[in-house]
């Protein structure tokens, strides 16, 4: 063997090992949101420290510096390259973070998001302010280590979304707002659609989102469905799990929840095997991530044709709950509402939400922004793009707990992989003429059968940007997602 | 700081963190038999190999032999010399293992269990032999490797019951072994108590051991009660969880299942708390360990008085099952019967089992016996201590997973917990007069803190035989285990 086949083989085992050390501190965070006894929490975050102690050891290993310089990357092929660009990038990326600055960063957002949720109960800014002050100079601290030049906010939008430039996402945010906060206004001046009533039972509800978990393709013989407090999914591989929640006045809050982390859930179970346990062995971006969990739970879980066929399902299960039709069933799926709240707002209204913190991120970390000016921004914003005033705190700049985890460049990611599922969507349906026949019979198969085989297969392999452009047969733009949501509530709203 | 209470406190935080990961590698063993999906399997033995990998590293790190060498132990107060003399312990056996044969080890024994449950399922001891021989093998090789001259099955037993002498046990087990046989031939030779009659709802069933559970102890709040195929205890600290299983035609099963693993548990969760996360921090032996389980489910749970209180928790949730009353459920309780299977025995049998394996496991690892001769002698000492004859090798030598995974010195254990278990018993009366008074209504708080004040919140203070010793007051003999037996076995039968 070749000097540069044993290194490159002995950093992959070394890879291996790391990324199997990494599924285990993500299944000690499973198991503290669904299982832990609540009195084991101070243990926990002691296993979660040296967890992250051998993770970060190993991350900055000299010997991964020694490997990657001994291989000859002509000698590779794509898969071998594409692993090499990955392992590259993280080691380099955990070389530049000087090591007090890693820890001090995780001491304090380790405290700061209790910190968060007492002052967000309080209804008290100014008691959280110098936290978020501490961690925005931290941030930027780390920014200006990692960007080494180059623009600090992209070296921490890098973290999410490899590649990604702010300039980019602005143009495209930019494109998007002005015609969604008209397409929102004109629903809303328009009569509002009937919503569902009375009680949903608790134990039907996890029954039926049971079914939808399989319905979309969910593997539960590589996953689990438990109740959390907040949804997510969990895990590469072969072991994904998945959670939801119930309420039984919002029966969807508990089945779009499910699609939603279905989708997280099935892109990762659908990677190609040959790349398991390996760089390549997982979703390629969040912004990617999130184009299959929004594709899944809207252009899909939320269509005419599906929503027809969940209708009946929810009769089944429910008897009546004061909808007389299919479409009445559909206009209360899509119904907009006046709301303050991020992750309770709809298809028109949640991008929105989103460009805001956008927006206001960027500043604070150029430092156009100063802390103390933030809760005013957010307010001033919030009324210019959703025409009323924001009532309280946890209502406004304290809703999220994002920022008080150290996680900056992590919001546009979500309006992201909206834009890339809705360029996703307009290649599905062109490819699949028959879709609407399909989902209204409930059968999901075709739509995700797709997914799965342009986008969720490759895992790593190609560039975030790369894996869309490729699937969908476009560069990533936002007109698609703009075009299908003038459309769908076009129609719905007689706008 | 000297240079001493620097390296000392160097030391503890690195075992700190060695035992946090040892939790979190245990966890991973819990959530494999409780809640991982079944297509998991391959992955998760990767991650658990990776847990290894990373444990071992630290048990090894010559940083530790540094810090030994620096810390002045004249300095340090008794629990810093016994933190010392566990670190030193576990530190000189990883470093005395070569890596190559610890590998060896791990890799035979993870296929072994496998190739074993198939040996089992066919019948076939001869397929099996061959694994067997192997590991035998390679336990003498290390057994050689930890001895350095000393007795090797001593070395291997050092592992579950530090200290502990394999002709210490010899005498107490030859001391046991005739007085149980013939009380054994006695009781079945008197007319056999009544069963219980009926199906029990097996939902019944959990409510009912979760309040055994809590009866005995057992703190909810940092532990949690699963159903698996074997109930087993598992973590350390504030994080202790327990299984049982449920039968529908057998709730004592489940009841002392539970309550023996409540007893393995309230060890661990009744540590004192300075000792948390640190080689003093867990059960000191497996011995010692036994005695709690054993003592909860047995001397407390099986006695008279606590009898008399959970029958008529049964009779409450199960309603008539074919026992007249409490005379009569203490009888079906406590009912003997012949049995090829150690852990279906009674408290009578039991013991019988383990010697017969201890004898043959020390012969093994001697070389007196050959694997070829293993069946022949398994089922020729059944025939002798029993009195019948073994009709099929999942009833003989198949029966137990122990050697299949390695574990030699292992077995002696249980019956030392016995041992153990009847001392602490003798002790236990006499310092609570008004015992039976308390059992009766359910109440083991006496017991249980007893048992706690005496020897759970010591962890790994003393050595095993100390801690005995002083919560008995009494070197550990078999003497109170046999008198214990034969009066209780011998009133039930009068005999």
């Amino acid at each position: 063997m070749s000097n540069s086949a044993g290194a490159f083989d002995a950093l992959m085992a070394h890879q291996r090992q790391t990324f199997a050390l990494g599924q285990v501190a993500g299944r000690l965070g499973w198991d503290q949101e669904t299982m832990m006894p609540r009195g084991a929490a101070d243990q926990r975050s002691d296993e979660m420290a040296a967890m992250e102690s051998v993770l970060h050891a190993r991350r900055t290993d000299p010997r991964v510096g020694e490997w990657l310089a001994a291989i000859d990357e002509g000698a590779l092929d794509a898969v071998g390259r594409a692993q090499l660009r990955h392992i590259r990038r993280g080691f380099d990326r955990a070389r530049k973070l000087p090591a007090d600055l890693a820890e001090e960063l995780a001491r304090v957002t380790s405290r700061a998001q209790g910190q968060w949720a007492e002052a967000r109960a309080a209804e008290d800014v100014p008691a959280f302010l110098p936290v978020l002050a501490r961690i925005v100079d931290l941030k930027r601290q780390e920014a200006a280590a990692l960007a080494a030049g180059g623009d600090p906010y992209d070296a921490l939008l890098d973290d999410y979304e490899p590649g990604a430039k702010a300039t980019d996402l602005e143009a495209m945010f930019t494109a998007l707002r002005d015609p969604l906060v008209d397409l929102r206004a004109a629903c809303l001046a328009q009569p509002m659609p009937r919503g569902l009533e009375g009680r949903f039972d608790e134990a039907a509800q996890m029954e039926l989102t049971q079914l939808l978990a399989r319905t979309f393709g969910y593997d539960f013989s590589i996953g689990r469905l438990d109740k959390a407090v907040h949804p997510f999914s969990s895990g590469s591989g072969r072991d994904v799990r998945i959670t939801t929640r119930t309420n039984a006045h919002d029966p969807f809050n508990c089945f779009y929840s499910t699609i939603h982390e279905v989708g997280h859930a099935c892109y990762e179970q659908g990677i190609d095997a040959t790349y398991l346990m390996t760089p390549l062995g997982q979703g390629v971006s969040m912004g990617v991530h999130e184009s299959q969990s929004r594709i899944y739970e809207n252009q899909i879980g939320r269509s005419r044709a599906f929503t027809g066929w969940l209708y009946a399902r929810m009769r089944d299960a429910f008897g009546d709950f004061g909808i007389a039709d299919e479409d009445g069933f559909y206009a209360a799926v899509n119904r907009l509402q006046n709301g303050f709240i991020r992750t309770e707002a709809d298809e028109v209204q949640y991008n929105l939400h989103v460009m805001l913190r956008f927006d206001l991120e960027l500043a604070l970390i150029s430092g156009d922004l100063a802390v103390g000016d933030l809760e005013a921004a957010w307010n001033d914003r919030f009324k210019a793009d959703f025409g009323f005033v924001v009532d309280k705190p946890s209502n406004g700049c304290l809703q999220d707990v994002h920022w008080s985890v150290g996680l900056f460049g992590y919001f546009p990611t979500y309006s992201l992989g909206n834009v890339y599922a809705g360029c996703l969507h307009q290649a599905m349906r062109a490819a699949l003429p028959d879709l609407d026949a399909q989902l209204a019979q409930g059968n999901t198969a075709g739509a995700t059968g797709w997914l799965r085989e342009s986008v969720q297969r490759h895992g790593g392999l190609f560039t975030p940007r790369d894996v869309i452009a490729q699937a969908a047969g476009m560069e990533p733009s936002e007109a698609p997602l703009l075009a299908y949501l003038q459309d769908k509530f076009g129609r719905l709203y007689s706008i």
